[in-house]
């Protein structure tokens, strides 16, 4: 999984039928340090994140775990609220 | 996920037989502030997107969740058409 | 799927026993410009292509759908010979 | 898989349910010769790695499977601790 | 799948279950002209590999097919010993 931060929402009328009815958020990527880290990219959210939160998320089929027994056509998705992490 | 424009299409007369009736859509990745951001990919649609559209493509497997029972050796998807995104 | 030119052939006479039987192919991935872009690979061909091609191949574990019901250990496959492309 | 360090620890209140109960780590992966090599990330631990101690660790659905039947949604699993390792 | 040679072993007493008896080397990814490319990975051997030996590995769920029924949590394994490759 990697840290990220939400830094927005991405809106999307035509889409796979299976994405109906779930939130895209656009997320940056974050190193250890908070600084961005890579480009951003598309997640579906599965713990009601919202803008500016610190969170993290998954890539691969996992990402659609949460919405079980449906398939959303999914590579990325938030699974956690960072609280704080810490590094030595 | 993550965001792209559609710069054109492929086309290949010679290829696996489960690919038959697929479109093949060119797509350039696009940072969140709409510069090109990594190299084009090759991606099947899902949602009936055209040349110059925003869109968003998934990779790996769940690319060919659309298509199922059908199971095209694909990669990449485009599962989105972008109405728009916002970025704070 | 990315495009790519076949450059090659690898040769292997110890191999995972699925792969017997197998034709693999040295791969230059392509920028849709048709400038090399990345390392080369190694991949498995599905489509019948040669030396000097221009091609797509998939990543993952669709790479070996075109063998079903053989599970050849791959995760890189050719499954189209591209005519043409385009890009806008 | 990548031999990481591990260099701290991530709190999560709010994440999806099948994360409760489990430990998440903050790698730094590593090259042969111990350098830090690309950035930190965040794995589920299913060895009992503590901070300091050098990993080894598995990306993907695989991450999951020592959790078994649990699927949670993981794409990053510390699955060993190093030893030693040579480099010819 | 990618060429690389086999620059060492790692080893590890404390590891996931799945992983004991598993001979875990560690592999330098090569170009075509056989120069370093990329950083060092850790990966399981499936062919009786060994130390300057060039081999090419397979990424992925599918590092683990040729330990079927076993499941190890692998997501690099080496399937072939190159005895040669061509390069046009």
């Amino acid at each position: 999984m990697q840290l990220a931060r939400v830094i927005g929402t991405v809106v999307a009328t035509r889409k796979d039928e299976n994405l109906h009815g779930t939130t895209l958020l656009l997320l940056q990527p974050l190193s250890a340090d908070r600084a961005p880290a890579g480009r951003p990219l598309v997640a579906v959210d599965a713990v009601g994140a919202g803008a500016g939160e610190e969170v993290f998320f998954v890539r691969g089929r996992e990402a659609s775990f949460p919405f079980h027994p449906g398939e959303p056509p999914v590579d990325a998705g938030v699974v956690g609220i960072v609280d704080q992490w810490d590094s030595a």
